[in-house]
């Protein structure tokens, strides 16, 4: 059926759309959701159909095509083009059998990660297979298929000779910025440490954000290959480079109803670490009340999942269970937590011991875990002598950032300071209170704003003393986050311990 | 925050949709698929983001309204509205429940099913919905509370005194069209049938397309008040009342991965009923390899658990397994099925016996059930005398169609006939191939398009006697029928019984 083009002027971003009338759509038998294929001379797609009930968008005789099928034909307002029904993907096959609760193979669970990363699913089908995926559990063999079927899909790079070493932490607790720390100490040991890291998606700030503060995490992948060579490691944002593609397309979908899928969580941490080629990954796996990880039971199933599917994919893991219930470090947003880690770089007392204290338990097990002995020790004298600074600034100049001391970074002019009420002891901070706070202070896109914590819990308060400091470049966000207070618990305070 | 309308053009007949600049997205910490509250002066709607990352549709400091949402606000280009962040639907909560494995009870049932009629939900939040539910099997309770929650969420009909008879077939077997018949049997025998009928989804014709051959299906509901009580039933188009309107909405969601939810079927089925009052429903449920019900032990399955709702819900049901392999009747398109019907109520012998039998038999059943003695011998009496016949034309009438005879009834003028390449004994029909054919040629749509079968199964037939003749009122369409027979099997001939 030959039909005039219009340019409906809309982007997705991802899947081909068109429209067509419904006396048109009728006539090929073609439903809503529908795909066709669509052709203007030696120039064909495939795209997916939505119906117009009224002329106003799309006349009949006439097809819409969305921006993105327009580049795909060559096609123009007033064009003409062929289109006929085309079959679906052989994908949605595969993602019905993981409804029925079959265990798909590497070659189907490829297909799906290719017709997903080629944005040829909607967000029915993609939603059946991630939910399909949550419901039924999947057993090693087929998460570890779906993590090579993500490897393979997308970018692999290789920075040379093993060992290269890894650090991932499963997230939840404010700051721990203990990334930053580790990776210099293990640099200047002589290891190799290409991080990807990510960026807050629901919290404050994320090591890529918090590196931002300092220089561009985003760079191509021959010039992430210079960098290993030159100063032996880098800290980058993992979106800029495409690891593991179809993660993103798959977030998308999880994330209205927080669905929170194991096995796509193992495949996609594991895929984003083979596909820089790691072959020593230590994994931090904090527990506590409003972290991901809730209980202790739930850490060691996780950890004894991951040191599973790093052996069938080829990567040592050795796994640490930390206390997630209470913030690490001072500061809470990007600027805050840069500071923390330069002055613990720079051995300066201002550094929160806290955090100190965890990112040279975490460099010296991964040390120890590379084969050094004594690891804690070395890793103690390394952060101490200060040959961890030095790989930091290398690893920032290289990233096109110019070495900075913690008392330069600046925080937003906006700051309130909570008291305490009465004398008394800490017992505790709110995480999730915390995060809540500083995002609504403007964290992390405020790179200055934040939270700073003046008091740790277990810490002794008088009635008066500063708690927390709460720092914005925009007054009326610092005033939604003052008013925010009143309905958000950030700590308790006890008479006596 | 203050932004200007642009009328983006658009609509999607259902959920509310807007488009934001992402930077005034990054302003409000709003992502894609966020809720958001947008008021001028004194109207308000909440409706689902959609981010924009080019200027082109949307500028900075604008936002793009769909027609629903210019509708709902009086809104039209250039005018100011007020945004805000928005939370989530309370349903979204009871989805993830669902999502997790936990029983719902009716007051969180009911309110999913409001919002989804009120098209609060998007794909991803419903198809969770529907993907949870197929997979996390119901209890009989939760089964009820959803039947519940979709009767009460739409139109409710009260045809007065009961018993109020009724009908429903699980489908699948190619013209099977008993309900034209049955009805009119019981209508002649004292009783109201108000029977509302769906139109074909992926068969050639259903019930209301056959019907609508001769009369209109869509009528109001006081005028479907006054046919029963003129002429006691009516045979119309179930779409066209707003009975339980939750159904469409999540059928449009099943349908792209066939998702075929037992509980879903269950609730939907049943709530149409009890949305016209049925007191006595006889449910039929054809078992065959190409019908949706495969096995013996599946039928008994439905038939316990239909029985048990029935009970639930107020609605006697009696079930029937028929045998569904072969097609019954010897028409498969809404004129061929319509004239089989008329010539079985007027005892022509050109009525089809198979369909004849078949009607007598469950109208026979029907009648017993409500509590006649000789029910079969009944439907039979009132068949032949032609009561039945007279019964069928006042609903006709009354439904605005005027009596026709099956001869006046007129086929595609394009046909092809297939003739048996050698002698021999008509094994079987398939009834997927014969659908296939029959929608290939045009129906339902083009209500003279169809298949016309010469030969039943077990029938004896002579090389070059004609098996089947498809009808088309298009060339085209019929020669496109004809080219897609070579690759799909219509019949079995084997040379010996």
């Amino acid at each position: 059926m030959k039909l005039k083009v219009k340019d409906v002027d809309i982007a997705t971003k991802g899947v081909q759309i068109v429209i067509l009338h419904q006396s048109d759509a009728e006539k090929l038998d073609i439903y809503h959701l529908d795909r066709i294929r669509i052709t203007k001379g030696k120039r064909t797609t495939i795209a997916i159909v939505n119906i117009a009930e009224s002329e106003k968008l799309v006349p009949k005789n006439c097809i819409g095509l969305f921006e993105e099928v327009l580049d795909v034909l060559k096609a123009r307002d007033g064009s003409t083009v062929n289109i006929k029904l085309e079959k679906k993907p052989e994908s949605i096959e595969y993602i019905k059998e993981k409804l029925d609760g079959k265990k798909l193979d590497y070659a189907k669970l490829k297909q799906i990660i290719e017709d997903i990363i080629d944005n040829k699913l909607t967000d029915i089908e993609l939603t059946t297979f991630v939910t399909s995926y949550y419901i039924h559990s999947s057993n090693m063999q087929e998460i570890a298929d779906l993590t090579k079927a993500m490897i393979n899909t997308g970018e692999k790079i290789n920075f040379g000779k093993k060992p290269i070493v890894d650090l991932h932490s499963i997230g939840g607790v404010p700051n721990n910025r203990t990334t930053m720390i580790v990776v210099p100490i293990l640099i200047a040991a002589g290891y190799k440490f290409p991080k990807t890291s990510s960026r807050a998606i629901t919290s404050p700030a994320g090591t890529a954000d918090t590196m931002e503060v300092l220089c561009s995490v985003k760079h191509t992948i021959p010039r992430l290959k210079k960098i290993v060579k030159d100063v032996g490691g880098f800290i980058v944002w993992g979106g800029s480079v495409n690891l593991a593609p179809a993660d993103d397309r798959i977030i998308q979908i999880e994330r209205p109803l927080s669905i929170d899928s194991e096995a796509q969580m193992l495949a996609s941490i594991m895929a984003k670490k083979a596909s820089v080629g790691s072959s020593h990954l230590l994994l931090e796996i904090p527990v506590g009340q409003e972290t991901k990880v809730k209980t202790q039971s739930k850490a060691q199933h996780l950890k004894r999942m991951f040191k599973s599917l790093g052996r069938k994919i080829g990567i040592k893991v050795m796994c640490i269970i930390t206390d997630g219930n209470e913030p690490i470090g001072n500061g809470i947003g990007p600027v805050l937590e840069a500071k923390d880690v330069l002055y613990i770089l720079s051995n300066d007392v201002r550094g929160p011991s806290d955090l100190k204290n965890k990112s040279l338990m975490i460099a010296g097990d991964l040390l120890h875990f590379v084969g050094c002995s004594n690891g804690r020790k070395k890793a103690k004298e390394i952060l101490e002598s200060g040959k961890a600074m030095i790989a930091f600034m290398n690893i920032v100049k290289a990233q096109g950032g110019k070495p900075l001391n913690a008392n330069e970074l600046k925080l937003g002019n906006y700051q309130y300071t909570v008291t305490a009420k009465k004398d008394g002891y800490i017992s505790g901070f709110e995480n999730l209170g915390i995060a809540r706070i500083a995002r609504i202070a403007g964290a992390p896109r405020d790179k200055k704003a934040g939270m700073f914590l003046h008091k740790h819990a277990g810490d002794k308060v008088k009635k008066r003393e500063p708690v927390f400091t709460i720092y914005s470049k925009n007054k009326i966000k610092l005033d939604f986050a003052i008013e925010t207070l009143k309905k958000t618990k950030i700590y308790s305070l006890r008479c006596r311990r």
